[in-house]
């Protein structure tokens, strides 16, 4: 387990990856994704090594409740995407259940698995890994390295826990929200904060007995969506409907998906949203990373325990004892 | 203007504050508001004397856009809660306009005439002084001064420009927001994140011509609220609607107002949110002044500057800048 021979070299990798060898682009994410701090090195080196081929792919996030469908829609849209049309497609699914059972949901092998065995299609769960903020790092290196394989579009699939959808977004083209039929007015569990990230609103399970209620539902968000500002880039967010088992809609979505890039790459909005991706993460990264280290100085940790008896006893207000804070700490940089 | 004796001795000022003398209530708050160096450890004792003194008045914060009859809503409210009941009243308005003209927008003495000669009622602008982030200390400052003064009601009106509705909500027990008549959906220009605030939303000129409209937006407003999550009190955020002209509303408003504070006091809710405003604000203000340290060292603006070129040459993922970032890094920490 510890030995450093676990992997092939990272020259080796990178070629593989840039041969679209299935074989050794599934390596090359384990070792993004390997904790151990050995591999780090190795996995910065190659993904340095292939990021001049990246970038030509059409990154897609998808993203809902759990239980509206979102692996039933990914099997059978991905299926009219790829079908005589030679486009590549692969599908990672970030995947929060291995880090708690050590399994992984897509190992269940009940999903996606007609799409799974498509010669042009490659599904990968992304592993929660051990740490935290680890997983996201792991997908934005997985997805590289799968644009540097060749795959011409590369879809995210987030499960609706935590921060993960915010972290999508951050890394991809298009950021699809998928919502469930449902009467009432609670929106169908979407959660707060996510319908402003979308670009493409999609109602599921639009047939048989749902399919009045869908259209309601469609209505409805096209409602909410009237209360956000628009999109920077002019875009105005269309609420479509699918059926994944009546294969309706998928063309209409298919084609939409189209009319975004297209018109991203006229008006330009296309690039200037991947650079300010790229800004934003890292600037976002850097901003933690610094909070980190104050979260962790034995003063705030001292203070976080005193702080609501100092306040209680009216010795201070907040502004007094946060000025105290900073007059009595002291840092040593380099620990 | 620069020697030290503009002031009253700390001591002369806190014992005419927790007297009620509103001569040197008036000095103190101009004390707290000083930008000057020297002025700040004085009105610092200052607040520290007169803090065991603070925290029984009933604290209100008032926003709403521009034109949405705040001041005239202010005027004829305050008059129905002093009128006959002894109860008194102080009202900061935090003004930006003085930090643009050097003037105030309270001191065209068109607004507020009447109510600010009622012997029960201070009404006294906040200015907001010459650095970022001093508006709102001045504003806690001189919110406890008036407390300590004896004021049963300190209520905080903002101009609703920035961040400060964010800063009033966690410096208040009830903030109530404004909202006009209005058709359409866009909600009559409040801002969004506002709505989530409120614990008390008030559609102001509901007479003539406006009141059907003002009835509309009242349940318009309703199912708005209604896509949001209870607040953690259980208090149902109520929607009302007033004239400022005809003095209609004002009683069920002043009757809300109260039900809110007993109920809070029954839950427990009152002590709760105090502690938690300032427990909140006590590590925001630390959060925020750790971040300053980064954003004003020189390699983070080097950073800041050279990022987007760094990132377009593909040499680097964000993820490694950042890491690179933090290697190189280094802090004098007493600088």
């Amino acid at each position: 387990m510890t030995t450093g021979s676990r992997f092939p070299s990272v020259e080796t990798l990178a070629k593989g990856v840039l041969a679209g060898n299935r074989a050794l682009l599934a390596r090359a994410i384990t070792l993004v994704e390997s904790s151990r701090a050995p591999d780090r090195p190795l996995a910065d080196e190659l993904v340095r090594a292939v990021l001049p081929h990246t970038g030509s792919s059409y990154r897609i996030g998808w993203t809902g409740p759990p239980g509206v469908g979102k692996s039933s829609l990914i099997e059978a849209l991905g299926k009219e995407l790829v079908s005589g049309t030679g486009q590549k497609l692969a599908v990672l699914a970030i995947d929060p259940s291995s880090r708690r059972t050590g399994g992984s949901i897509l190992g269940d092998k009940t999903r996606m698995t007609e799409l799974g065995h498509h010669p042009q299609v490659y599904i990968r769960p992304s592993a929660a890994g051990n740490y935290l903020g680890g997983t996201a790092r792991h997908t934005r290196e997985t997805l590289l390295l799968c644009e540097a394989a060749g795959f011409d579009h590369v879809w995210v699939e987030t499960v609706g826990v935590g921060q993960s959808e915010q972290e999508v977004h951050r890394l991809v083209d298009l950021f699809v929200v998928l919502a469930q039929p449902g009467a009432g007015d609670d929106l169908q569990g979407i959660k707060r904060g996510i319908l402003e990230l979308a670009d493409l609103l999609v109602v599921t399970k639009a047939d048989g007995p749902l399919l009045q209620s869908a259209r309601q539902t469609q209505l409805q968000l096209l409602q909410a969506l009237r209360l956000f500002p628009p999109q920077p880039s002019g875009w105005s967010v269309p609420v479509l409907s699918v059926s994944s088992e009546e294969n309706t809609g998928l063309t209409v979505l298919l084609n939409k998906m189209e009319e975004f890039r297209s018109r991203g790459r006229e008006t330009g909005f296309w690039e200037t949203r991947r650079m300010e991706q790229q800004t934003e993460l890292l600037f976002s990264l850097i901003q933690e990373n610094w909070l980190n280290k104050l979260y962790s100085h034995p003063d705030y940790l001292e203070l976080a325990r005193s702080a609501r008896e100092k306040l209680a006893t009216q010795n201070h207000t907040p502004d007094q004892l946060a000025e105290e804070f900073f007059r009595l700490l002291r840092f040593d940089w380099d620990n």
